[in-house]
């Protein structure tokens, strides 16, 4: 049975905070006793198990050694295919076509939840890293403030999106134009592709606009997770 | 001996393009071939060894399964210990101030790279991790654009730069302001600090300013490497 194993302080309590009745079970070390405490009570409300372990059980209940002294396990958090009829609307969706590394996906989601995106729309693809232990760590609680959906049509996704957001892929080819240019009348879906080839065909063909962060030449690019928060400053908030 | 081993082939060729009498050893897998070629002609003109391994043997040598089928054994990066009378002048300085995670540093050079900033200054503390195979690797060449300086005494180098640079800590705290609303009339020393720490009291209290990256307040902070990409945007290019 799959479960989401989500470890340390920050990604735990934004688990508590959004969707409580998930945990299932609650694993803590000696030296995080105190922090743990109100989530134990909660555990205790909820009437689910909660247990001090010693290190050699805790990491074999986070399984890896990065838990920060805390483990949930909860139940998988609930994607919402698309649907192309009804897309869903927000200020700001990401869209994500190909991003491989577990890490630069939990970073995606914490820089977006940081800049106050909306949600995080996948394509499934066999590229592309779906939330994971490592990716709930390194998101900080990113994930748990994040609407999630999932497509494997991206072409027709974006096209169902275009009435309502400004279709945008994040490239490095000469056709794209500084992002900084542009207009910012509507909500944004932004498409970031894979680490190695960026967005895929199908990305760069469903979206409207292409968007680039100019640079001063002495490497090519940014990486991904470093390109969307760049972004993601640039058409939220005040700049851009 | 101490010996930098570097990675992939945009690290490797930045090495060449960048230092290339430090490249002592070349390896490559059988399909880095093509790619290798003008390296290993580089290499036969300075009468140093290079040659095609296996899968077992190029693993041996990279020390990791992330090499991308090419190896460089180099002298390592030659570092300047900050002078207090003559420090370095140049338009943007990044200044290492605790940042601990190998990747998290690569990430910043290459986007110190990317945008165009000139230098990195480390303090050489237990936290502060220096340039490894794996900063290398995430840096992407961009480590072999940037001067590399270091000092012990973190306090005295901001000092000794204050005539010269506006002095600014990325900070969570109250009293910074958002980076936006600093002035863009003097080149920029800019203080990153540590994951969980942030910047240290030295690197706080030696800054004239601390600015902030503003969110919508679902997670408290970015990653450091996201929040150097964010500021590095900002505080370069035309945004800000």
């Amino acid at each position: 049975m799959i479960e989401d194993r989500i470890c340390g302080i920050n990604a735990v309590a934004a688990l508590f905070a959004r969707r409580p009745a998930d945990v299932k079970r609650l694993f803590y070390a000696e030296a995080m006793k105190e922090r743990a405490g109100p989530l134990c009570s909660e555990m205790a409300r909820l009437h689910r198990p909660y247990r001090m372990l010693d290190d050699a059980d805790l990491l074999k209940a986070a399984g890896t050694s990065h838990h920060g002294g805390l483990v949930a396990v909860a139940e998988p958090r609930r994607f919402d295919i698309i649907d192309f009829v009804r897309p869903p609307r927000m200020k700001f969706l990401i869209v994500l076509d190909g991003v491989s590394n577990p890490h630069n996906l939990g970073a995606i989601a914490r820089s977006a939840a940081f800049f106050g995106a909306d949600g995080l729309l996948f394509h499934e693809t066999p590229l592309q890293a779906m939330p994971s232990d490592a990716a709930y760590r390194t998101a900080e609680g990113g994930l748990e403030h994040l609407e999630l959906h999932r497509t494997r049509n991206l072409r027709k996704a974006l096209i169902a999106l275009d009435p309502f957001y400004r279709t945008v892929a994040a490239t490095l080819t000469p056709d794209a134009v500084p992002f900084q240019s542009l207009p910012r009348d509507r909500p944004v879906a932004l498409v970031l592709g894979n680490e190695e080839r960026g967005v895929s065909y199908d990305g760069r063909e469903g979206c409207r606009r292409k968007v680039r962060i100019v640079g001063a030449g002495a490497v090519q690019s940014l990486n991904v997770a470093q390109a969307a928060a760049v972004l993601l400053a640039g058409l939220t908030g005040p700049i851009g």
